[in-house]
This record gives C-alpha cells, structure tokens and sequence, in this order.
C-alpha cells in the first residue's frame, strides 16, 4: 500500500500527479519533451537510457514501463532492451550507445563520476554535446522519478500484460497528464 | 571545466538551463512550484530539504545555494541550516522535521529504503499525506538536479558571497528562467 493515500488501483507515477497534479504537470513536460521532443538520440535509445537507469535503481515500476516502450519503439531489436535491463549492454549496440548507456550508469550512482575520459569516449564514436546532455539530463531525471514512485511505495503492478499496454501507449502518445488518459 | 559547450562563466543549472532552455523551462517551472507553492511546509523547511539532500550527494553548488536560500528565510535560526548541511539535524527542529528529514536521507540513497515505520514517526509528529508527498518529491528532485549539475561538471564558484547572493534572489524570487534574471 502506497506511504499516502492516492487513488485505488492506480499504478506507479501515474497515481502520484493524480495525488498533486500541480508538480505532475511538470513532470510529465519534462518526460514529454525529454524523451519525445528533437534530440539526436532516436525515441528508441532515450527509453533504453530510462529503462537501463531505472533497472539500476531496482525501480521496477518505471524499469518496465520504459523498458515496454523501448520495446515497442526498437521493434525487431528488443533484445537489445532486454540486455540493458539485465545490466549487459547488446553487442548490436553502436560504440556510441554503449558509451552513452556508461555514461547514464555513473549518472545513477553520482554525478561526479561522470569522467572526462567518458565524454571522451563518447565523443570519439560520434556523440556531441546534445548527445551528452541528455544522456545526463535522462538520468539524472529517471534518479528523480525512481525515487518518487518508490519513496511513496506506489503501487507496482506484477501482470506482464500491464506494461505491455503502458508500453504501446508511452510508445504511440507519449507523455501528459492522466486525465488525458495516458501513463 | 564543463563537459559540454555552455556559457562561459555561468555557473551550476543556470548555464545548462541556458544550453537548452526547453528542458530548462519545465525544470525551473517544477522547483518554484514545489519550493514555493502551497504546501504545509513553509519556503524555509523545503530549501532545507533541498539544501540537506544535496549536501549528502555532495553537490557543492546545490548544497550552498539552497543552504543560502534556507538561510535567508530561516532568518535568526541560520544554524539549523548549517547543522543540517553537516548531517546533524539542530536540536531546534521540530520531531516532525526530523522525521521528515530522515525520510529524504532515506529516498536520497534510494526509495525503497522509506519504510512504513519512517512514516509513521512523521504522522505522530503531525506529518500528513501533503508533508511526507512535498518531502519525497523534494529529495527526489534534488537527487535529479545534483546529478544534472556534477553530471555535466558545470561551473561551480568557490567564492561565498556568490552563493549568499543567490540565496538572497532564491529567498525573494524564487525560480524562473536566467533570461528572467534569477538564478
């Protein structure tokens, strides 16, 4: 049972901006526009970066929601998707994406760690500094939403055929409010 | 130096809110409606929080700039901000604020370890659902921009009277874009 009281049956995030929709509309701008507006990382590979951070929390809400929708956007590469949540990066990926998915994972543990030998790595198999940016910023983001579908214990469905259906809709529509009948 | 093209001399979020505004936007938006807007906690108490979790990721800018922010508003009780960036809460706290404080210490390591005992501990002590909720959101989103700032190695001043300058703006302003002139 989730920390506070949120609407029944409700899953994850979702129950959380029905909680306190002020915030909530920032949110999901920010994941909107994050992972869905002009980056030159595809759709496909800024869920991936989602998922692979979110598995590292052990968030496993948000791990398979994004991975559902990494999922669906990879379409005939999902095994890709199904590597990086087990924490071992696909030999299909690019040198850049392996680089990018290194640089996500020291974001998770502490800013910090982010090395100038990482950028540099990353650079080198064609990442600039958009690339690099919100690379950061998903990580550091997918650290905040972790944080709040767990800190508040939300509920965390266990039907595989729940994040199926998340996966097709985070795929297909993106991000807003769940009044606009959405995640 | 920063890892990525951002404006020279700007220092921590507002030079990569600089490099991309549109994410900015929704950044900034989030951080004065959680630190200013209605809650049950007061501008003071929240900067706290801001400021206590940041110190424990070690982030330099955030701790001092919200650290100076949670100066100005806690006005004649400064010290229970600085006992709180040293990790010893100030006898002066309220049992409520310690509880609560304790619950961002918990969610800043990771959100699964707010236990039901943690939040129960805040109740007795007059916490409710819209305190633990600011509380849990608040650590989660400062455990996001600490990363965001050290991620990207942004600039972080060395001077104090930089950071006292900041919290006089924080404290009065609050948050909008750099182009708005604030932090």
């Amino acid at each position: 049972m989730a920390h506070i009281k949120v609407p029944e049956g409700v899953p994850g995030i979702r129950s959380l901006v029905m909680f306190r929709p002020e915030t909530g509309k920032h949110l999901y701008d920010l994941a909107q526009v994050l992972l869905r507006g002009p980056s030159p990382l595809s759709p496909a590979e800024r869920e991936l970066i989602a998922a692979y951070v979110s598995s590292r929390n052990k968030c496993v809400f948000c791990t398979e929601s994004h991975a559902a929708a990494a999922r669906e956007l990879y379409n005939d590469q999902r095994d890709i998707v199904d590597s990086a949540v087990r924490g071992e990066p696909s030999p299909k990926l690019s040198a850049k994406m392996k680089a990018l998915l290194n640089i996500a994972g020291k974001v998770q543990q502490n800013g910090k760690l982010v090395s100038d030998d990482n950028v540099a790595e990353a650079r080198k198999h064609g990442a600039n500094d958009r690339d690099i940016h919100d690379t950061v910023l998903i990580a550091a983001t997918f650290s905040m939403f972790n944080r709040y579908v767990d800190g508040l214990a939300s509920l965390t469905p266990t039907d595989p055929r729940e994040y199926e259906s998340m996966g097709r809709r985070l795929a297909s529509i993106g991000y807003s409010l769940p009044s606009q009948q959405t995640q």
